[in-house]
């Protein structure tokens, strides 16, 4: 299946929002099979919509539009296609009803603009929106399929995955191509090139084709094969050879994370968790109770930013924070203890570092980390050293002590 | 000057990288006072090459191509375009001597395929690449420029600002665009417009443009002026009008932040804050405290995730959880008052709602968030209900947090 994309709204030409969902489309139909052979993005005009579906190539078979579904007057996609392809506008029942219930769910009156958007062409399949008030439209012409979709990500995404790909796999009979990415956390990407060359070399030979993806912390391996998942299990056998190589950088595959595998070990060890956290801030406490259903294992944390709360809230001698400096590795164990008693959980993991950009000294540069992790059977702590981001530091000390938890974990 | 973008390279089809060249392109471009009125990403293949330039319209004054200028098997836009403008590549002395430059500064050996590049085009004008290999290249055919680039952002971006923009402005005597854009929370797009209506009218009648660019919990503004900063006094009264009709919605301008504007409350009035929450678990705080410099006002937190640690840590009577439950104003006042105290700070703002997707009841719906902000003239509470998705919930509650301290700020 051929498919074009045209995203519609000026702010994608004036470059105020980069356009993620043309990137999201193009990972989502490549993995189901399909081939994307352009990608368009046009303003909020008439013309400029109906000029683009013009130029949609001879061979596309299916065009995917994003953008100006909305209730404001801006929004002209619906009409512009109910033109272009000669239908009328019509109330539709069933997606007032869902409207209707939307708004009162939120307890909040319904406008005039809101009726508006059950008003649909006649002669499109409806694609149900479940995650806001603009429905998806499929149109079929030319032997072509047309799909408009909303601009918000997450209605896109929705709609797009629960109804409109469903729907074009029953008709394309797609046949997938097969991926399926590790991810390794705490290496960077040549040195990770390096370490594994030889394993490279054999993904080739079996011809399969391997890309690296960086990004801030984490590079993702990627083995694809053109013949779709009949390479299942040899690519399964590549990956178990590389989980060897790298225990402790590898941690998942595909769309694992961190928090989901740590909690999983938690719940499957009957482990309680809790944070004390300085630099992050929050953000470690955040990432690991993000899981549904992690109130099974996580308790809650101390976010002592300040010295005197480390003190008076954590316990930390304030001798201790003169003596050796708040980040420093007696300050972090102690956090991580104390914090282990205070929360009552078994295991408490603590961070306490530089993020800048102020507050570094020759000794202690920004970007110096530490992290402690206090167990029944002791307290590990691990320094590092980031860059002068502060939230890059922010960031990378999280994913660290995310995967130290992990390691933890595992012994 | 209505200009095209035309981005080349398999990975942004595929969705592997976010195309943030067009997006850098189109802010740079509408800046310097020309208009956007297409772009497109293909992929690297001549056809496709070809037949995008045979598709730009009439009307365009000035292509910018980018991507494809590397020196590997697959950099095929140089010849392309070569064979596209009936033009001959001979070796560049100048280019040479950079590239060379460019290898021995690196201290590494120059390979067969580094010297292939510099050979270009003969009736092309060069633009230096200060920042890499590949030389940008200006055509000019049928009454347009084409302007070849390569993908690589930072060289890309070096090229355009430092050659291809001011020779740009120089031909087409380009007047500069005006944007600004006011930021809103806590109101849906659709209600948002009919609040200002009738402010939208005037925006239209003195001649601007408006549109409204929704993302979760937070609705932009923005208006355009084609005549540039001339009308910079007329779109600031615009928008004071505009302030002072939504005060509990609007809180700033372009990229500030609420942590931001926050940040700069709480240190001009010298205060300190901190956060006791239990949906949000460490989010809120992290938001706070992503600002740097925020030591200076930002002192800790409790996250109270379990029922045990908001009596145990938060005081909070086992009694009220029982018997209020432990989403309810009683707890997250609560929370907030206590938290006041055992953080030892000016302002304690506290969370505690269902974030889903498990925990909910009829009474006590998913989304149900209780958010309380106590200070020393006393303390205020606001329920919200938000949707079904845990990820949404948190942030919408964090957002909505965030609102009502800078609020409180202002009172």
């Amino acid at each position: 299946m051929k498919v074009e994309i045209i995203s519609i709204g000026d702010e994608l030409l004036i470059g105020q929002t980069v356009n993620t969902n043309a990137s999201w489309l193009g990972e989502t139909l490549s993995k189901a099979g399909s081939e994307i052979i352009k990608t368009v993005a046009i303003s909020d005009k008439k013309e400029e919509i109906i000029s683009s579906l013009n130029h949609v190539y001879e061979e596309t078979e299916c065009v995917i539009i994003t953008g100006g579904l909305g209730p404001t007057k801006d929004d002209i996609t619906k009409y512009t296609l109910a033109e272009y392809f000669g239908s009328t506008l019509e109330n539709d029942p069933h997606t007032l009803s869902k409207i209707e219930a939307f708004f009162s769910q939120r307890k909040r009156p319904m406008l005039a603009s809101n009726y508006k958007q059950a008003e649909l062409p006649t002669d499109c399949t409806i694609l149900e929106n479940d995650y806001g008030t603009a429905a998806g439209m499929w149109f079929e012409k030319n032997n072509k399929i047309y799909i408009s979709l909303p601009g918000v990500p997450y209605e896109m995404q929705g709609i797009m995955t629960e109804q409109a790909i469903p729907k074009l796999k029953e008709r394309f009979k797609l046949k997938s191509m097969y991926y399926k990415t590790a991810l390794t956390q705490g290496i960077g990407e040549s040195f990770l090139a390096e370490k594994i060359a030889k394993w490279e070399n054999q993904v080739y030979k079996e011809g399969f084709s391997l890309a690296y993806l960086p990004s801030s912390g984490i590079v993702k391996l990627r083995i694809t094969s053109a013949h779709g998942s009949d390479d299942t299990e040899k690519i399964n056998d590549l990956f178990k050879a590389l989980e060897m190589q790298i225990p402790n950088h590898f941690f998942g595959y595909d769309r694992d994370t961190l928090p989901q595998i740590i909690g999983q070990q938690l719940i499957d060890k009957k482990l309680t968790i809790g944070t004390v956290e300085s630099c992050t801030a929050g953000m470690l406490a955040s990432q690991i109770s993000s899981i549904p259903g992690a109130s099974a294992y996580y308790e809650g944390a101390l976010l002592t930013y300040s010295y005197n709360i480390k003190s008076s809230l954590a316990n930390v001698p304030e001798s201790l924070i003169i003596e050796h400096g708040a980040v420093s590795e007696p300050v972090a164990k102690a956090m991580a203890e104390n914090g282990r008693k205070i929360l009552d959980v078994d295991i408490c993991i603590s961070t306490t570092g530089i993020a800048g950009p102020g507050g570094g000294t020759e000794t202690k540069p920004v970007g110096m980390v530490w992290i402690a992790i206090a167990t029944k059977s002791g307290t590990t702590s691990k320094m590092m050293q980031f860059s002068k981001h502060r939230e890059r530091n922010i960031k990378m000390t999280v994913l660290t002590a995310l995967n130290l938890l992990r390691l933890a974990l595992n012994n």
